[in-house]
């Protein structure tokens, strides 16, 4: 191997060795709730209880440390508003390392904010990550500043390989490692590590249909590359230049996931797992959920890469996945307004065991004053059958329910 | 000790390779993130990596395996309507062992589903808990079950230990160990196996305010008990009659805590260490936030007890948080109706480069139609300065904004 690639299993060791007590030793946990769900024998490594919540902070930490002492002493640049500019910043303000992170100007503040809260200098530039990177580029060269590649660079890939060798190291008995695939940092490390300890593993990378980048040069295909997507942290539009040999030569398949399952699997990391992950963390579940068949009995090996969501994002999703499962339910009630109307709908809707969450009266016809009436109730129930019992019950006393669904139309509701 | 209490450091020795394979050896966390909040140096055990979500487990186990053959072919019982009886529902169908549940019958239905799903006969009775565990003792003797105890039960204490044993074992350094305090099953086994491991360790045992049994206890007072808490897991109103004497001779300290700090210990486990925990097992987290002096720069051992908290009880008190930080924002405008409103409002909160989450239009004035108007518009921002930036703006434009307050009160927004 050594011949061919960027990095060999020996740097991976010795990355190990670098980045020992400077990050966690995550955990390689078992999974029973994910392995009810998904019908294979599912182990997570818990990325997101890194200082800074990702994988990121390996490469980072390699990097810096495999820096020439004076290189450390005068700075790096990198370029990312996502979890490597939280990994480079922390880590270089750590080793006393002035760090210069470049964003495209988009970027939310909060991230800045975050950012620069870690001692950084940020720089916004560019509308695009790609002017970001120029920009970055340039400011190295004419400042002297050490360029720290999310995923293109030897010391990134081989310190993002030590998290295979750790779950491999613990459980020797994994079948398959299922990892998110975005510029290939990771999956290149996963693949070099994992093939030296155990060759016969089947590999698995996972990118979001809207970025088909490895599965596009992997494939001669030209599928398009672009969208808003959950999964930010694997929305990378090229290949790096040194992982795509490896991840082509090692890795067994690259699996597209739909926004839809990613979603599914976020809300399955907090719900049976207790554990936040963000969209490009679950991607790895999510490709368990596309094709449950295909790991049926296996021990999977889950890379949970991320943690960095935002609460309202989280909480929006729970309670999606909640009004899925219809334990949250909202009706629209049309009737002719009367007194004692509200208290009315409360009594059939308490008499049938549910909560009432939020009730949002509206008298919309204006030509009919204080006659015409809708009225929003949204309701906490049992589930499915409860909700349709709740509709039953409205109907049978003259309310005419219409269900209102989570993207915002209105059915007949029984 | 062997001669005072009811259990001794070695049956928890004893108890550890009992349930070895059974349960999960959970992960013992370093938690950067939390470290920085509290200014100690925080581990936390993650008993939320459970099947059933919680510690319960250990002692469920342990007890289930000293039955003979026969009292277990026959069958347990418990009392429980919480994460007592998810451990016990699931570890008795694991050994094929027939298990009834009494639970009280205002118990929400969502927990007595989850209890059947595990294949438990579930009763439910009495309006109280102490009504329900008396039914409970009586069928226990009508059909000769054994009964499980959620607490006051040498083998459900010595398996509780367990967990601190793990903690001790791997981290010899811990100077404290903050356990929250129900019945006092766990912090009556943490509390032998770790003064047995280490006689120097500090002990502190966390209660809510609400439910202050053991402080009362201890300390000779009669505080009131009872009232609706975000820690279920911990509201108990008798002392155990077994933990008792371990609690008042070994343990430290007992430490209440109120409501909103215990909800800010949840959200600081969702938001920093990425991870759901539910009231009670956020409780040891909420006494460091009240004290943190007492725990600075000292090594911390948190255990997180259970993750079992309703999604949208989670998702509600994360965005309440946002909304503490002024990140979400709602104004109420209230002024003389006219075309193009909500396009002119619209506009003035996007140059501000803030995101409207909702608007609500209401036209209350019904004397004057299509004149007066108040829209409700809720924001997010990037904090509190930035929400004042933007009622200054909407102020300046005649808009008369008013803040619309988590809890329903306006008050004028500049």
């Amino acid at each position: 191997m050594s011949e061919r690639f960027a990095i060999t299993p020996e740097d991976i060791d010795a990355a190990a060795s670098r980045i020992a007590g400077h990050v966690l030793r995550t955990p390689l946990v078992p999974a029973p709730r994910l392995s009810e769900l998904t019908g294979a024998r599912v182990l997570v490594k818990h990325e997101n209880m890194q200082a800074t919540a990702s994988f990121k902070e390996r490469g980072a930490v390699n990097k810096l440390i495999m820096l020439s002492e004076a290189e450390r002493a005068h700075g790096v640049i990198a370029m990312s508003a996502g979890n490597h500019a939280q990994a480079v910043a922390y880590h270089a303000r750590r080793f006393g390392t002035p760090a210069t992170i470049v964003m495209p100007q988009t970027t939310p503040l909060v991230k800045v904010e975050n950012t620069r809260a870690h001692g950084a200098r940020v720089v916004l530039y560019g509308e695009t990550l790609s002017e970001s990177a120029q920009k970055a580029h340039e400011l190295a060269g004419a400042e002297k500043l050490s360029f720290v590649h999310p995923y293109d660079d030897a010391a990134v890939m081989a310190g993002q390989g030590t998290l295979a060798r750790e779950m491999l190291t613990e459980a020797p008995d994994l079948e398959v490692l299922i990892v998110p695939l975005g510029g290939g940092g990771l999956m290149a490390g996963t693949a070099v590590a994992a093939k030296a300890i155990k060759p016969g593993i089947e590999l698995v990378g996972v990118e979001t249909d809207l970025y088909p980048s490895f599965f596009n040069a992997v494939h001669g295909q030209e599928r398009p590359i672009g969208g808003p997507t959950l999964a930010e942290g694997i929305a990378v539009k090229t290949v790096g230049r040194l992982t795509l040999p490896v991840i082509a030569s090692l890795v067994s398949d690259t699996v597209l996931v739909g926004e839809d399952l990613i979603e599914r699997a976020v809300n399955a990391y907090a719900s049976l797992q207790h554990s936040l992950a963000e969209g490009a963390g679950a991607a790895g579940l999510a490709a368990m959920l596309k094709e449950p068949e295909r790991y049926a009995g296996r021990r999977v090996g889950l890379v949970l890469t991320g943690g960095n969501i935002d609460m309202r994002l989280i909480a929006t999703i729970m309670v999606r996945e909640l009004e899925r499962e219809d334990r949250i339910v909202a009706f629209r009630l049309s009737t002719a307004d009367r007194p004692g109307l509200l208290g009315k709908v409360a009594s059939l809707i308490g008499a049938e065991g549910a909560n009432i969450l939020e009730v949002s009266h509206g008298r919309l016809f204006l030509d009919m004053p204080a006659k015409g009436v809708t009225l929003d109730v949204t309701v906490e129930t049992r589930g499915a059958a409860h909700a349709r019992s709740i509709a039953d019950t409205l109907a049978a006393n003259g309310f005419a329910p219409r269900r209102i669904l989570p993207r915002g139309l209105a059915e007949p509701a029984r």
